[in-house]
């Protein structure tokens, strides 16, 4: 017999009832029916607003909340984060074409990343929305379209950070990046922005993703205002707004533990009257992807085929590493980790068994469960990998091996 | 000043003019007026005859070539193979739907894979393309599809050795596996298959892939054909066909050797005889995705902008990893190396430096190039990364933060 791999904390954001998983109001089973086929990635939209709902409760009221709308791009969910949020927040031209769609008035819709084309940038220009300038070379860029369109650009310098955010899943700030302007060329660079006549509304200050520790985003939040609070001197009038980036983790893997909300929300608590006196009038951001929308999402493939092979047994199902490159641990990961994984249409089911969830890909990268415990699961069954909301479908190589796309719905 | 990472051995396929990379007979520069547009992936034909042209000198000529479009799937390319090679191998309804739609006969064209879905398997019956079995299960269910048909299925089985490849990028063989059928039950699936009456082709032993070490494929054709004789015993009349699978390798990173393809040839020319007084009428298929290729194809994105950060040059393109993940280092690699990367219109420039060439994603992950020594680059010069005719723009997550998508062209 196989021996289970560590197991993950029971996850309780979804309801059971019987043996089934419900999500969107309905039993996973009916869902299926609903959709058409599988695999499939549904939403739950009521567990979006919850999520939103619980930030506003633990941060304090003056926090902007904004979108980044890369974690899920799919337009439903955008148009429903739309009526939650205080912004949006883009990273390339075909994410402003969606979020331009959204109710979401341009000026509170930022374009942030390196390598900006001039068609993103007139069309940015153009709608009003604000550019996070990722260096002084697109500064100048901007500035030539500006005065081509008879439009002041509305831009914001992303500040390449000197600190990094300890225990953080990607680093994005501090030491050389190509993300942001360093620090220290700040001061040069507002002189050039009052020279070239650009509507300048702030900072943007962004130093890492996916952190589950408290302290560490407290941390990081300090030094942030410090650093703005510097920056912010060289500049004449007030700063219209201030994005303290996000990083904002949830728990993937055995072990883990959730971010401590409140501790986070309690330490913004504690030192933004201090950071008033220096920035009274400034709309101090917070912009999160993963966090609002990664626990509201599962991703749904059907049982194909039970399959045994040297005392080991394979669910080998219709979805895989073509629809949900994380969860088979080749996206970024070092070492592969199992997500969260069950047997949808038998959460409750005494009967377990040790197996491998595996893909129909040609190739043994293509697993989506590493010798899990699972319910014993038959052919038609329903596989669910949850915390599947953010870069899942999106960030997947859907064509590899020309298998149909999975589908996506809210609900 | 940063110092460079490992260099790679200089790549040769493709001639330099002056300053500028050659490709489909014209300047690389000429090309991308050609495309219309930046980044694009190009795929030489001349190059992809070439390699067959090899494979044909040094391989015994009874040797049947397959291709295994997986490797690159795109119709162009498809087409032109199947006027080479003498078959093609399909993992999915999608790629089937793209081979029978080139001259090749439907018999020699087969179908490997996990998780087939009956609809798969009845396209596949109905064309008579040969269904590589990868379980019992799936026996039974071509059985039953074959009845309401009327026709008997031309099958093979795809067995799970019980041996390893050595020194192999990817095992597929040896140890349980989602792949084929173990060998040891291979006796009574024969059984069986006479008892439904399946048209049996015979076998497909695949054991690894991407292997650089000629010793560690000639084991493994030495054991293949080994366990087919053992395993073709258990079948009353001759086999008509056995696969003994790929795995020949290209070099990619810094210190790689070429495989030796004439110690591959010679092997099979002195095991051959052998071979031949258990299955003399055997076709003999060695079946190629990347190694036919994986060498023809470039993939060309254009410099938006030279930044300076903290003491490094990055390059930002307007191509990354949502085009090409392998060059990323982010598909199943666990250390991030460098793929040959170079600046296609300064090939000779005498004035170089050490840059990291980096795309318009939001992520640190998007990295075509980590500090590697190029010639000193503009603003509009074209990054070419060498080695990306397999597994590249099919193997990438291309709606990833919703850029362009990457065009191909077989020139």
């Amino acid at each position: 017999m196989s021996v289970p791999r560590p197991q993950h904390a029971p996850l309780a954001q979804f309801e059971v009832e019987g043996d089934c998983l419900q999500i969107g109001g309905m039993p996973l089973t009916r869902l299926a029916e609903r959709v058409g086929r599988t695999p499939f990635y549904a939403y739950d939209r009521a567990k979006l607003t919850e999520r939103v709902e619980l930030l506003r409760r633990h941060l304090p009221p003056e926090i902007h909340l904004h979108y980044a709308m890369k974690a899920n791009p799919m337009p439903a969910v955008v148009q429903h984060m739309a009526t939650l949020v205080d912004g949006i927040d883009i990273a390339s031209g075909g994410e402003q074409r969606v979020a331009l769609d959204t109710p979401m008035a341009p000026h509170l819709v930022s374009f942030a990343g390196p390598g900006k084309s001039d068609t993103d940038l007139s069309c940015a220009i153009a709608a009003g929305v604000v550019l996070n300038m990722e260096s002084e070379a697109e500064m100048e860029r901007i500035a030539v379209i500006g005065r081509r369109l008879s439009i002041k650009p509305r831009v914001a310098v992303r500040v390449n950070p000197d600190f990094e955010l300890k225990s953080s899943g990607m680093k994005m700030g501090g030491g050389p990046k190509q993300f942001g302007v360093d620090a220290e060329r700040v001061p040069a660079m507002l002189e050039r922005i009052r020279a070239l006549e650009l509507d300048f509304q702030g900072f943007h200050i962004y130093s890492g993703s996916q952190n589950l520790k408290a302290a560490s985003i407290q941390d990081a939040h300090e030094k942030t205002f410090a650093l703005a609070i510097r920056l912010a001197a060289h500049w004449p009038g007030p700063l219209r707004t201030l994005n303290i980036g996000g990083g904002f983790g949830i728990p993937y893997f055995p072990g883990e533990e959730r971010l401590d909300l409140a501790a986070v929300g309690e330490n913004l608590k504690r030192i933004l009257p201090d950071v008033r006196r220096d920035l009274p009038d400034t709309e101090i951001v917070i912009e999160l992807g993963r966090y609002l929308v990664a626990e509201a999402g599962i991703y749904v493939s059907r049982v194909i085929e039970r399959k045994e092979s040297r005392g080991q047994v394979y669910l080998v199902t219709d979805g895989g590493l073509h629809h949900h490159l994380a969860a088979s641990g080749n996206f970024g990961q070092v070492i592969r980790k199992n997500y969260p994984v069950a047997i949808g249409n038998r959460m409750n089911a005494d009967e377990r068994e040790t197996v491998s969830v595996v893909g129909p890909l040609c190739t043994p990268l293509d697993l989506l469960a590493d010798q899990m415990s699972l319910a014993k699961a038959e052919v038609g069954d329903l596989v669910v990998v949850f915390q599947s909301g953010a870069y899942g479908l999106s960030a997947s190589p859907v064509a590899f091996l020309s298998h149909p796309v999975a589908l996506e719905v809210l609900v």
